[in-house]
């Protein structure tokens, strides 16, 4: 929001703000909607956290950044929520222990949903009544708030996949399923070239993104080709019918120790049946379809299948070159299928599918700043920045991602076990 | 019940087991009436199991002990519930993890209430038309499984004290709470002497009592003395002023660990304030009373803090010659303060008070069999034999044991390290 | 020693204190002459300790205990010993601490004889010169030191059969191994009946004993019989092929669970070959002899063994009123097996054999205090009574316990898991 | 070793490579000289390695990649050495645990030095008589030994600090200390500016290198500044005293979490005393000299520090890139100091002083494969490639790091939180 303009301007931009801050926080509450109060409460992992703690932080969020800092007017609603809804941000304050959020029988959902509206009606008499002024500083705040909160519908439905999938009774997320895309069967991937050479990397000065997509600048790409579609179930599965998890010398030596701690045989959600293999998804339990790319896998078992496919995983650099200019368009959370689909239609050539929706894409790029990354000052620097270091680089987006939240330049990450995200598999070489 | 008697008395046993079997359910039930659905999820501790768990698994022990095996009729209502149920039964089958419990949010409250309900109709059914000598068999385990509900009516409350109390909003259980006792000034504790000798331990033959209660046998006790009370907060408070946590000479080896390890400072629920000592008890924070008994320390305490006070804690076969004939009653679970008491008047000489409700008493036994002990055949034979090591007796009752369960030849027990139960501290010399 | 006496008595009696101290600390040096240098610094285990740690550690004792207090011209070698060779006595100062005794280089070995001669030489001298009266007050621990010397001749090679027993080379300790004793073919265990009654128990006042052993005190036994004999290696391969790790049923909880998480399948040492079971001794690498006691087994492993012969295993009293006046003698450090070996001849009848020798006997009573148990003041208060939780007592001796160190008396105990010790199997019903 | 020559070129070639290998391995023995047998049997964190395992591991080397393949007459003198002292190594098999390196008294140190004196026989004999073709092949392979053999006399060294170190009679590793260099007072660190560009990284294919050095490749590089000295003990203490380790918006996620478990407060190896500050050396205690360079830190502690200064750590390729064709020699292993040194000069105008020597300087890449790797086939392979994750690339060497071990494209990689490395910081911006 620009700090000056005629005042039917500003009064378009409060509105269109206020438009968009109710569409994406009722985006989050519509998710939750199939849930029952118990789903919201159980931390089935450490890394994962608990529907209502999602719901309480993304709002905290607002609270912390937006009304505590410029409404001088807010009273919130319990002022212990700080501590308990802080994820990571030292510089507001010390936090809850992560491991503990599931020991939370309290705040109830329904007080939850009470500190929602709260923070909701704050933030709607803010972008009604704020000085232009101030609003012009919040907004990048606020706009950034409603990214945080699309990155964490993404994690509620992957959460709560894993609180439902690790039940030995299986429930499905939501009564009615999504009717199954019609079953193709695919054509071998094919590899596109692509001539290397200086190119440009991260995003533009202009237009939302994180601060760690920037600065844009130029790297040096060799010549390389990269897949033009995602790597199959049925691909997984020879690999894992070719003795793919016993083989060492296909494993990174961390990703074969994790392997043999973690005993991994497949994919996560991946249940071996005497006629195959199924696997839970957001409807319940399915029979794994050989045509659908494969999902929830790590890093680790990722390299290893390429290693396998005496291929490799693509550099983020290569895939974002790559990308170039391909429609930011796919299997996404608005498309309703929650789970990865076969492709329709064989590409074209030259064409790149499946690049954004279905799976995140494993990259071979550690994840690390940019040259000339520098984090903003204050708090938010935490956002990005202290993440950098153990961590792999995914591009792309998956099939619970908001079509919102996709940009070409957009730097997923996470450890290189990690399996509960909807992660996939595209090979280069 | 007898296996033969006239119609019209075969009835009455009939109406009576029906009516004492709806009161005891009936009484689980009301103890979760004030909670959340999400209280009834969370397990803050491996020790502890949620709420929704307690109500499943007591229902799975009428089915799986009485309805499965007898009532010939019977359809469950979900198989897979004798696998998420199951404690530590082997001889069942195969149990859900214990640890993981609090990972499940299903079934849900009202699902398990649905399970209950159905229990409780095939529990009906069976009680008003089983055969009089199936009942006349069934009737022992029903009479078990009601004490198993009334050890797990404690429990409930127990675990939930956990799960709120580490909950850094400390919510009370309930909306009123219990009125405030009026204050005493209790005098010093006096010792009462007990001339040992060759005494009777253990349950008689007739009336329920576990297995483990039995068989009553002879054992030869020295002459000793024990106190006529429990001890204070204010005598502990004193203990901790005097270094008591610091004082390695005071604790058992394995208990200084502990208390290391652990980082203890006082008994659990305990905080400290720039006044004093404040504690959560089911009705939320409250301010230590130095008149009321200790509560929530462990074995190691109670054993640190007599020796400290040059005293012991008494043998569990002392205790049980001591108590004799002192009636069975005290702050139990039906006075509604869910928290000791204060000991309103000081006791006649060679009474002691306190010995039922309250707290339990930690004793210096460990928890073995009695001589001559056998556990029963079958699964049964699993509900107290198998724990006969590494835990330590308490005795007498609590204030959230109900009333029917009392008896003095009753046998708790517990790792010496546990805290959570109401567990309390009477010196012995 | 007492305080008064003829001068010629006195230096009779400082000349046969002397001899003692030369013999027992001579033997210890013994026992390691046949280890490299590198045997005596591994720690192979957290409650297992290093040859070196154990040879200075008893010298410590001399040089805290002795030396320090009485001999004012005494001094240390090494100031820092005082915190390395602390074992646990909080009351002499901070620990080493225990789990990294193997981290040590240096001291060398050839370090630690200086101490053992440094500490050696100023108790030479002060039981030359030390006045009457001193001298009086410090023979009790002097022999207290070389009954704690003792101990750790027996942990000394436990430890070491611990360390060389995990090596894959299984190297033996010496080079000339024992000779065989000659085969037997043992009859079965009779059983040996007891009238039970009031029996005495406890070590006099007179003569040596450790304060665990005190006060020797009336209990009151229900008739039981014993088993003449331990249990041999050939019935323990029975149970293991009956399925004994495998049975839930037959296993304590703790038992278990302990069985599971350390995948126990047979006693330690054992190695299944395909003619049958080896295991090793401080011989090296031998076929297992079915007349041979079992050894090496943990509590658990011998309360399921019990329960699966429908026996148990006796109370320690009961060990004790059984071995009434039977001789202190057997298979002891001394007769150089260093390994249990078969019954040469079937005993007589109501005969114990067995008892001292071959392996230390599980009994099933948790190790408390005796009624009216008190442990010395200061420092030497902790040798003993601390522990007294969570820990078995075993009675007898084993193949690696010096004669003199035998007493009817003798309460050894350790955690119920251990297996490490010389510890085997006597049956009771 | 070329395929074809005259017949004397031949011998010369056989006779240049029989020496190397005596000088090499001789070299390794030097080191040991000073260490007491215990020294060398000590594991002293998981990571770190006994010297006995060292000695023997570097033999086996050549027994497994030389002699077992290529000399047809070679015997091994224990076969089960083969499984003892392969490392990681999967395609030759199964490994002893790496966690139990220190458990093993057995072999002996005089036992490992006959395995060595057994395998330099054969080697001897190779090197003397192999047919021209086969040593051909074998050379490669031989010289990959030297270099391997010469990191594990780096690895002594580093692995022995950390046992002597951790000892509390902080032991020195020989007799002679090493002659304290003149005590210089450094100017401040300069910044040497680079413009950046395409530059090419990595080794040419002549001369040996290891694989991870391959292939040279372009990369493109901005402008940059490097420091023209290392950071100093002063400065570093600097970064202590303002709250280095306390100001958690310094510090990487990770790198803050590390910090708090361990208990950072100071680089490895540092003590406080009264009057400031001490480190263990390989000469023992000795106070830290300021202007020494700063030894013994992490990545994050290197990290956190280039954050306080507001500057960051290099990119390898820019210090490689800096580095250009700087001389390699500085305080090596050969200098004999073994401790890192203060600069004696200020360096000329961009020159950049302490590049190769002192220590290891952490770089913020991670360790990842260039452009077009590969890995050699075979159980080699396995000698690099598999470790490329979640580990940093640190460059230069150390005052431990033999001199003809170093090149200016050496890849050194270790986790992040390592800090028993001989590892410091160099800045850039």
């Amino acid at each position: 929001m620009k700090a000056t303009g005629s005042t039917s301007t500003v009064r378009n931009q409060r509105q269109e703000l206020s438009h968009l801050y109710r569409r994406v926080r009722g985006a989050t509450e519509s998710i939750c909607a199939p849930l029952a109060y118990e789903d919201c409460v159980v931390q089935s992992m450490p890394e994962a956290s608990p529907t209502k703690w999602h719901l309480a932080h993304t709002s905290w969020f607002f609270e912390t950044f937006v009304l505590r800092p410029h409404a001088p007017d807010y009273e919130m609603l319990e002022p212990r929520y700080e501590f308990l809804f802080n994820s990571y941000y030292n510089a507001v304050g010390v936090q809850f222990p992560r491991l503990q959020r599931g020991m939370l029988s309290r705040p109830t959902l329904e007080e939850v949903r009470a500190y929602r509206r709260h923070v909701d009606q704050g933030m709607a008499g803010f972008m009604e009544a704020a000085p232009e002024r101030v609003l012009g500083i919040a907004a990048a705040v606020i706009e950034l708030g409603l990214n945080h909160e699309e990155q964490h519908q993404e994690l509620i439905l992957t959460d709560l996949k894993h609180v439902l999938g690790s039940n030995p009774l299986a429930p499905a997320y939501r009564r009615e399923a999504a009717r199954s895309p019609r079953q193709g069967k695919s054509a071998g991937a094919r590899w596109v070239d692509h001539a290397g050479g200086i190119v440009a990397i991260g995003h533009e000065e202009t237009g939302f993104a994180f601060d760690n997509e920037r600065p844009r600048h130029e790297t040096l790409l060799r010549p390389f080709a990269i897949a033009d579609r995602l790597v199959t179930c049925g691909e997984y599965v020879a690999f894992m019918q070719d003795g793919g998890y016993d083989r060492v010398e296909l494993w990174l030596s961390d990703g074969w120790e994790a392997c043999r701690r973690l005993g991994w045989k497949s994919p996560l959600y991946w249940q071996e049946t005497e006629s195959g293999w199924d696997h839970y998804t957001l409807d319940g339990m399915r029979p794994v379809d050989p045509e659908v790319p494969v999902c929830h896998v790590s890093y680790y078992e990722a390299d290893a299948f390429a290693r396998w496919r005496k291929a490799r995983l693509p550099l983020e650099t290569e895939w974002e070159a790559a990308a170039g200019e391909s429609p930011l368009d796919g299997n996404l959370f608005e498309a309703g299928a929650l789970h990865p689909i076969a492709l329709a239609t064989t590409p074209s050539a030259s064409t790149l599918a499946q690049l954004f929706g279905d799976v995140w894409e494993w990259t071979s790029s550690p994840y690390v700043a940019y040259p000339g990354y520098a984090p903003p000052p204050g708090a938010l620097g935490e956002y990005n920045g202290k993440f950098m270091c153990n961590q792999m680089v995914l591009r792309g987006a998956s099939c619970v991602t908001p079509r919102r939240h996709v940009r070409r330049t957009y730097r997923n990450f996470f450890p290189p076990e990690t399996r509960w995200q909807f992660s996939g598999i595209r090979l280069a070489r």
